[in-house]
């Protein structure tokens, strides 16, 4: 049978595990596939530096755009990350009719429709299963296993990173740098941490996530993003006592009228009965509602060389059958071309800490600005007394943009004396 | 677009919501098959019985194979269950080239080969998301997603009945019975509960699992069954107290080299900090090992009329798609041709407690015995005294074949009153 033509884009922690997994399982993936697949070249910066896998070093080059576009290849897996050369490289070898596979959040969530374009033109493949969720299979199920149900809402913990600093945070008290420090010190945050506690990183994901769910075309400039950089060992501890924990979400909803649907990538309270409150260290979760099959959960490892390279073995296999069969898998599905509201549409519940002076009357002020807003209260508990009374205040579910209008109120009334800490609550409805 | 025309075996609970869902979304579904779906005729036993879903009654007959027969049929959906007439339908329909999904576990585990063979003959597909974990999306990632990976076990919750009943005694301390009767009150468990509580239904779909985890074929009939009906309130406590939670388990692990794989269904005791352990009332869930993924984990409803339909549905957008394409998704794959191991080769760990007489050198002779048979001892507790003594021994890995041995040689040991109980311990290793 002839061997499937392999081209390799990037040699770093994935790359070496994709070419350490197609040697060591090489007699698998042909009984999969229906042929074998080899290695045609692996594309690199730099040549001559020692690696931690073997491969002939002939194959090593550092003209990538001659590899994508070489007539013996069929497939071409990029594990570069970024958006340039990245893009060039994709382009060239979809517009040869060549199918890739990548695991490239950003690119994907910024100039997806580009790619699908220059696949669809060729008539070739562009999987991208890791580039979310790294080893979990979440973009398959998304976009066939749900193909025949309509999803509603997407609720992710899709960045290991954050979630390693809040569950350190959650378990031991610890405040943000220093979880930030450990984490790091770990090899669990990069030396600059921007992209991951920023929510840049979970954001593209974000992108990627709502675009499947809800048959639309979606970009990472789109989704409403805040990080986590503010969040206090007091907001952790806050959260602990009414029974939940924070988790940086990645949240994809319909609107209730089914016309638009919210992106948003933010902190947040769940409560700690919620499956992704369990979710611990660098793992990742994703949950997902759909009118049909209810609630789905699917856990595992976010990141890393192994994990993400099984995602793109698992591409791969799908798509060299593809072409042994002369077809190709699911193309990119925007039919719905629903819009994404801004964020002042988006409903939901907020947690607000005041502090606040201790006299009569001022339960009821504070209450009179929710209700002029039109947010309703769900529970209100007053701590301390004297000088250091807080007002901890759980609204039920109202707009975005209420909320703001609230908390802008509350800043300019004179019995407020801070707002100690406002974070959405999520999860519980 | 011409249409794909669609027969219905089965109008039951899943039936009814599969027509209401190919109704109310027929647009969705047209634009992601890319042809509208139509239904051609839908199988019943008898006619002119009320049905909660509106239908053509033109639509409804008493002659499945005519119907599954008739050339205007592209693709069958079978909703039946059990094994004939599904399966003389399902060849039937595969042999004259249409495309198959199904949800019948019981048929797939008993015989798949035969329906796998009829599939390849007609040139047509066969899937079965649906039949295994109801909605939760787990077939398709062990066949796809992971297909570049080597899975190396997996352990899952997939009965819901069962679930339900543990969860209830573990929450409650209810009794066995007590927990039963309440699942019958509120439709989780049937009448006659034989297929839930002795394991049948888990057995039929551990079965399944395990050929697609390991690309070999595998029957009901291999399957170890054990079901929960001997367990006791006193076990559920007992497993509490030393941070565990009774689950019954399919679960399905290679061996050590690799070369064969063992397929069991018991109740086990798991600790509480294990994914798996928060799976509560009739949820599903299934935790999935892998060499270079990691720890997966699939969580959602196992059963019920619309999570089911949801994973019949997502295969007959799969299968549509497929027969536009002129194309078949991925066949049966058993080219690995492992052997299925003897439950005596099959390693765990094993908690058991033991009423002993209480006098010196007991707790000797009791780990004497253990060590004659290869079977080292992790933990051993020793409860109340005089005659209410009690031994409770947590075991390190062992064959099976050694434990029970072992459990032979206690009994007839004259300072053992009695083995309380007996327990497989997994998810901790």
């Amino acid at each position: 049978m002839k061997p499937l033509r392999v081209a390799l884009l990037g040699c770093g922690v994935v790359g070496t595990q994709v070419i350490r997994l197609m040697h060591e399982q090489s007699a698998d993936l042909a009984a999969r596939v229906g042929a074998p697949l080899e290695l045609a070249g692996v594309a690199v910066r730099r040549l001559g530096r020692k690696r931690d896998v073997e491969v002939d070093p002939a194959l090593f080059t550092t003209d990538a755009e001659s590899l994508v576009t070489r007539d013996d290849v069929d497939i071409v897996i990029e594990v570069i990350g970024g958006i340039e050369p990245a893009r060039s490289l994709i382009v060239s070898a979809l517009s040869r009719g060549k199918s890739v596979v990548t695991a490239n959040k950003a690119l994907l969530a910024e100039d997806g429709a580009t790619l699908h374009e220059a696949a669809r033109a060729g008539n070739g493949d562009l999987y991208f299963e890791a580039s979310v969720a790294g080893a979990i299979p979440l973009l398959r199920p998304l976009r066939e296993s749900l193909a025949g149900d309509r999803v509603t809402r997407v609720l992710g913990i899709v960045n290991g990173t954050t979630n390693y600093i809040l569950d350190k945070m959650d378990s031991t008290g610890a405040s943000f740098l220093d979880a930030l420090e450990e984490a790091q010190t770990l090899g669990y945050a990069e030396a600059d941490p921007t992209a991951d506690v920023e929510g840049f990183d979970a954001a593209a994901k974000a992108a990627i996530l709502a675009g499947l769910a809800f048959h639309s075309r979606v970009t990472a400039e789109q989704v409403h993003r805040e990080g986590i950089t503010d969040i206090t060992a007091t907001d952790v501890a806050s959260a602990e006592a009414m029974g939940y924990v924070i988790k940086l979400l990645a949240i994809c909803a319909r609107s209730d009228d089914g016309r638009t649907f919210g992106v948003r990538v933010h902190p947040a309270m769940i409560p700690r009965t919620h499956p992704l409150a369990g979710v611990r260290e660098a793992y990742n979760a994703v949950f997902v509602e759909a009118e049909s099959a209810g609630q789905l959960m699917f856990y595992g490892k976010g990141a890393g060389g192994a994990p993400t390279a099984s995602a793109v073995l698992g591409d791969l296999v799908a798509v060299g059958r593809n072409r042994l069969a002369g077809t190709r898998g699911p193309e990119e599905s925007t039919y719905a071309h629903l819009a994404v509201h801004p964020m002042g549409e988006t409903v939901t519940r907020c947690h607000v800490a005041l502090d606040v002076a201790d006299k009569p009357g001022v339960l009821a002020r504070v209450a009179e600005l929710f209700a002029k807003h039109d947010v309703s209260i769900q529970t209100v508990r007053q701590e301390g007394h004297g000088d250091d009374a807080q007002l901890v205040i759980v609204t039920h579910r109202a707009t975005d943009a209420a909320l703001t209008a609230t908390m802008e109120g509350l800043r300019e009334l004179d019995i407020v004396r801070a707002i100690a800490s406002v974070m959405r609550v999520e999860g519980d409805d």
